[in-house]
């Protein structure tokens, strides 16, 4: 299977495209979506989906693993990071790709056994774990490629809320944990 | 020209498309595009924009008039709006539309002269000044139809920011002031 993961931005979007077959990775794209800073809003929302669609087409994922938004700084920066990823849920779940989101913390504790890693250090990691040389790219791709990884990789992840829990799990209510749970299992691993 | 006005919503939209020939008002059609609440966001998101989309390739309207969010209440809430208004961006940007957006006190200043009425004054003005009868629609609809008034009317907009400005528009600072009245000159009115 193919797995897209994205980490969603209005200016900047990074992905990664992830073919998996059983334990054997392959990155078949990586990169970011860029639209103007000084474009209007709905500019660059088009722009950046218009380049994901094309992205698509070509490699036909059938999962969206997306960085979710657990704790919003501020009403502003939720309503302009709520449009990107509206325009990007609707690309991918009108081709019939699944959606799951994980928090950063709980993608960099999956990725590096360290859920306060720095994105230089999740970066390290995710190319020699997929044994790719890191490239002259933004580190919003290479946390694309984490959260591809996060979710194409169930162990690590029930470790990672079984053991020592990032805080954006452990914060959250039991029901939610719950629901985390019940997303590993459905992705095959044990919790 | 046709001017499509949206209410936005991820359970509810409220739409309607305003054909405007000089003076001449023309309600093309109005009325609410529903998800279920229980569905998730995703799939909430493209069922409204699947059926907008059958709409605006029916009405082929040339400006997108949407409520605008000024004043976001909290984080959560401002995320989720965020992804239906990007949603909505996009299908309407790729038909070129054009997006302008309107606080809602502004709105209910433009039809009813003042910025503190009920939804349901705006309802009953609005189906006056249009002379359609009041059907059995959702408030969201008769929104939607006040949001595409408004747009279509420079002056009354002119008058509510020049005589007591709502507090949506006084409450913002000189620069944004300005950005609004270069709007309705852009629209023809004067300020």
């Amino acid at each position: 299977m193919v797995i897209l993961g994205i980490d969603p931005g209005s200016i900047t979007t990074g992905y990664a495209f992830l073919q998996v077959s059983g334990n054997e990775f392959s990155v078949l794209q990586y990169g970011v979506l860029h639209a103007g800073a000084n474009d209007a809003l709905e500019n660059r929302l088009l722009k950046i989906v218009t380049g994901l669609e094309e992205l698509l087409d070509k490699f036909h994922p059938q999962a969206l693993a997306m960085e979710g938004v657990f704790f919003a700084k501020n009403a502003k920066s939720a309503l302009v990071l709520g449009h990107i990823r509206g325009a990007i849920l609707v690309a991918c779940r009108r081709r019939g790709m699944t959606f799951d989101e994980y928090p950063p913390r709980l993608v960099k504790q999956a990725v590096t056994g360290d859920g306060a890693a720095s994105k230089e250090q999740v970066a390290n990691m995710v190319f020699a774990r997929l044994g790719i040389e890191p490239g002259d790219l933004p580190l919003d791709a290479s946390d694309a490629l984490a959260i591809a990884l996060t979710h194409a990789t169930p162990a690590p992840l029930a470790v990672a809320l079984g053991g020592k829990r990032p805080s954006a799990v452990r914060k959250k209510k039991k029901a939610s944990v719950q629901q985390w749970k019940a997303l590993i299992e459905k992705m095959g691993g044990t919790v």
